[in-house]
């Protein structure tokens, strides 16, 4: 096992651990129901890519482990509210999220809606919570930037994009810009939490954005290919959920968008040479996220 | 024209454009129609009523009127993305609100969707924001707070409850404990906000979050009260929202509940006497939101 998958693994039982801990127990006061769609999407399971750079980004300004970790579970809260919604039938309408049935086929719509509604807002009650970190502007500072990414200007205002797009006339510049806004934002400002938690100079909170904001397109082009092979190969392993939306890979052809993620991986790590040894770990993840066959 | 009703106006005008101002422009980078959806919903007017709780209270303190109508422009984000969700098909399924058709018949329910979750986003991003207050750890107070009653455990949570109750079933302690959680979480939280604005001792904060926390649910019990009258009189200007729903009108009777409103108004403005002369708008408000007629 690889240095990056121990990482990724350790990563993801402690951020499944914090978001337990964090939420609302299932009895607690208000709504037994919400809580228990709340969880049942925030513990699924999943990738747990944006605690991956929450982590791995604070552990080179020396942040505590639990700050970081707080924050990487607020962060994580917000990317599932965003896949909830996501999967409502007036949206992409998807049934199956990260193998189990999604928040409205296993409860309902009314209580998917509420439960990403609570999730998003939990987020930042969690952000603004002195245990995340006991100086206020850094507690502001991670709430101001983690919303600005989330909102109109960046992941919302992407999905909204690519609901209304049509896969015929878009541009390849419309698609960047569109996952730019709806995968990009959310990484980078992932990426930069860790430095914003370790009190960094400016340079090296943009060094860490703009390294993650280009894995964020890599990730979005690599899955466009994942699911051109799976829809040429008819596997049932993977559901390709880009069918009928504008893709990389149906833009560019799989040769080009190939070529274009390998590109902007090379790109990404340059950002990081400032940090020497210390940001091997985000190097290897780069690679993971080009090389990734699921 | 009464001093209230003067300060009712004034506020509602100084917070549209506030609204206005913060709000993303149309054009504005992203996406044209989910900030057209943003705005059609935050501008199309409204009572206003949680802003005026907020700049009344901050007044009392002294506080600089930006700082607090920038506090009370959030919460009525806020306030606006819950009733563009609750209008939701798979929620309450209103197709008219303040007037004008719902957010999702006016555009559609993805867009309906996203505007709610961006409107909810943008409060945070808004409160967190150095111009909304210097002192960090005031936006930071203001953001938990604000998010905690707006959460699961908060409205979001008393909008669950308020779906999936039964008319027949709901005792008055389970209708109170939803009203509570629905409205009054927020009454109390846009109160309270002047005084955490306003750096106020604890005993304060309290003060006015205990009387909010009462108005709101006078607030609610009017609401079932006028209601019941169009109900019975068949009157088309109002629309009785409550059909089938848990009401105190339906579940203590009409007169009693009456009552019961005038006695939790009297027991609101108790907690105002600390402040003496200063309170005496907050103590008109709640006669207001006792004697309204629509």
């Amino acid at each position: 096992m690889t240095e990056l998958n121990k990482a990724l693994e350790e990563i993801s039982e402690l951020v499944y651990e914090k978001m337990d801990n964090l939420l609302p127990n299932i009895d607690e006061c208000g709504e037994k129901r919400l809580h228990e769609a709340m969880r049942y999407s925030a513990l699924a399971g999943g990738k747990r890519l944006r605690p991956f750079l929450t982590m791995t980004s604070a552990n080179i300004f020396g942040v505590s482990q639990d700050s970081a970790l707080q924050t990487a579970a607020a962060i994580e809260f917000i990317h599932t509210y965003s896949l909830v919604h996501d999967d409502l039938p007036a949206m992409d309408d998807d049934d199956i999220r990260r193998g189990q049935p999604s928040c409205h086929i296993k409860f309902d719509e009314a209580t998917a809606i509420l439960a990403g509604d609570a999730l998003l807002t939990f987020a930042f009650e969690v952000l603004a919570d002195p245990s995340t970190n006991s100086n206020p502007s850094i507690r502001c500072e991670l709430v101001r930037c983690v919303a600005k990414a989330s909102g109109s200007r960046g992941m919302a205002g992407g999905q909204m994009m690519d609901i209304i797009s049509d896969m015929g006339n878009a541009s390849i510049n419309q698609i960047i810009h569109l996952q730019r806004m709806k995968t990009g934002e959310l990484f980078a400002i992932s990426c930069e939490a860790g430095a914003i938690l370790g009190n960094a100079a400016t340079h090296l909170r943009n060094m860490l954005r703009s390294y993650a904001y280009d894995i964020g397109l890599v990730f979005q082009i690599t899955d466009d290919l994942l699911d051109a092979e799976a829809e040429a190969s008819k596997s049932k392993n993977r559901q390709a959920k880009s069918i009928g939306k504008p893709t990389f890979a149906s833009a560019m052809g799989i040769e080009k968008a190939r070529e274009q993620a390998k590109i902007l991986t090379d790109q990404a790590v340059q950002h990081l040479n400032v940090f020497g040894k210390k940001a091997d770990l985000l190097k290897d993840f780069a690679y993971f996220v080009l090389n990734r066959k699921s």
